[in-house]
């Protein structure tokens, strides 16, 4: 059975309804490449580059596909405003908007003819960010490693609605690791969804080895939230996680902890591999990784489980 | 198109796979008669009930339904040791355990002839329920209303691992307000979900009009949690709730907490409708719910609901 087509696959010109998280650290032109290749939308992770080394992975996706492929760019990032300027000059087919007001760029990015997608943590900003023309809203659940929305919506709250709040395609993110949350997401009205680390757990990955590890070594429940009350962020249980979590429960002030967290945590964890003094962003489904795989083995396990949920779903 | 037979309908003799939460205040006899009469499992909430209640409440279900039944029985409740036994002196169908260890009542409960049931937040607690002999394993994620397990696992996350971990039929809950949940929750591979909060806000709930109408008109993102590092209880935000979470943010001492919260405060919030200091435990996705329905309307809306999301995997 072959990937359905949906909304998102009409509106984006891709084979397979599944988009690669544009992850720090993890999401550049090998990773993103591959997963256009195998049908889906690869994104780039812009929000760990510099405006050259984006450019450089931008030239090296034209090289290496000619199927459609994204960038993430965090808003708050401080390169975003060039990276929206970049994306623009080389022509990107799509960008994915994240962690801002969807209303700063869409307008200039659709002008430029590029198809905007933006990350939302609630029904309530995706119908902002619908009705400021994004093309696609990205309905992400408190389950996705990394940054996670402050009202701690999970996916299966958040997806239905998304959907019911807006005519656009949604995609699905936070905690899809296999072809059975796939199938989830489709039954509950999402076109398509939004696949991080798992792809971060992937053979193309950029980041280390080390991370990769981890990941597969991790437990059920390894992967938990601190900040929760300022801005959420999901990693693996680690020296530093633990630190943070215990100083917020004693009622230390988000400003502290912010300052301890610092600038280059998730640099250290995914990219350099420090497992102990570094930020290990995972989603909380990362205990259902139990290896790392070519981009093509997890297109084919997505197919492969997709296709017995459905299965399931629909006995003879 | 009916709802469909699972390993879950076979086990219990039941003809839809959707068990009604014990809840609390909210799960009396017409609750639970008119959900075994509408072909799912109703459950009646011992944990609100006294001894002398608990067996006027099993004799008006004989009295009202002819199909099968549950008591669900919170294994810390003071009153677990006695509730027990008062399901094996009257021939209790189903008993569901939660809150506690499964390890101190299945055995007695089996060799009585009852179905046995316990509400797990994890894999590894599930497969701990299983081989102590437990029939059906219930997966209860982080979205649903009232105690939640420290773990924090989400549904989606949570229901699939519970899957792989057991091979006992599993009962998918947390989160599940409507037909598309149990549509996702099928594709999980679950054999049938519990439903809290929705049916809570029946006609036939024993909850006070006053909390019914507080979840209707609840927006997204209202009922949230607090105690979360300790006894993690999930409620509508509300005076009571916010200065919880206020204390817990500043550092305050869970014994402190959980003694400010006392023990009657789901009674005065579901049951005696205080809005403001009562504790209005709810599923994440109350904002879902619109309207107070009969059980009736809900078992017809989740069966709609159902098949169009069935039909939406399936397209022709």
């Amino acid at each position: 059975m072959p990937f359905p087509n949906t909304a998102l696959t009409e509106r984006l010109g891709i084979r397979a309804p599944i988009v690669s998280g544009g992850m720090v650290w993890a999401s550049g032109w090998r990773l993103a490449s591959a997963v256009s290749n195998c049908g889906g939308l690869g994104l780039l992770g812009a929000g760990s580059m510099t405006e050259e080394l984006l450019r450089t992975h931008i030239e090296k996706m034209r090289a290496t596909t000619s199927a459609p492929f994204g960038v993430n760019i965090p808003l708050l990032n401080r390169h975003a405003e060039t990276h929206i300027a970049t994306c623009i000059d080389m022509g990107v087919p799509v960008v994915c908007t994240a962690a801002g007001n969807p209303v700063l760029y869409t307008a200039r990015l659709k002008d430029a003819g590029i198809t905007v997608m933006h990350v939302v943590p609630s029904a309530r900003l995706a119908q902002k960010a619908a009705s400021c023309g994004c093309d696609v809203v990205v309905a992400e659940g408190v389950e996705a490693g990394g940054h996670n929305g402050r009202d701690a919506l999970t996916s299966l709250v958040l997806w239905p609605s998304v959907v019911d709040a807006v005519s656009v395609p949604v995609v699905a993110a936070g905690g899809v690791v296999d072809g059975r949350q796939m199938a989830a997401a489709l039954a509950l009205g999402a076109a398509g969804v939004q696949v991080g680390t798992r792809f971060a757990v992937t053979q193309e990955s950029s980041a280390s080895a080390a991370y990769k590890q981890a990941c597969v070594d991790a437990p059920e429940g390894q992967a938990v939230q601190f900040l929760r009350d300022d801005t959420p962020v999901r990693a693996l249980r680690n020296a530093y996680v633990t630190d943070m979590r215990t100083r917020e429960a004693a009622g230390t002030d988000a400003e502290t902890l912010r300052a301890l967290r610092g600038k280059f945590r998730a640099k250290q964890g995914i990219f350099e591999g420090d497992l102990d003094a570094g930020e290990l962003s995972a989603s909380q489904a990362v205990g259902a990784i139990s290896q790392v795989l070519s981009v093509a083995n997890v297109f084919d396990a997505f197919q492969r489980d997709l296709a017995r949920a459905i299965r399931r779903l629909t006995p003879a």
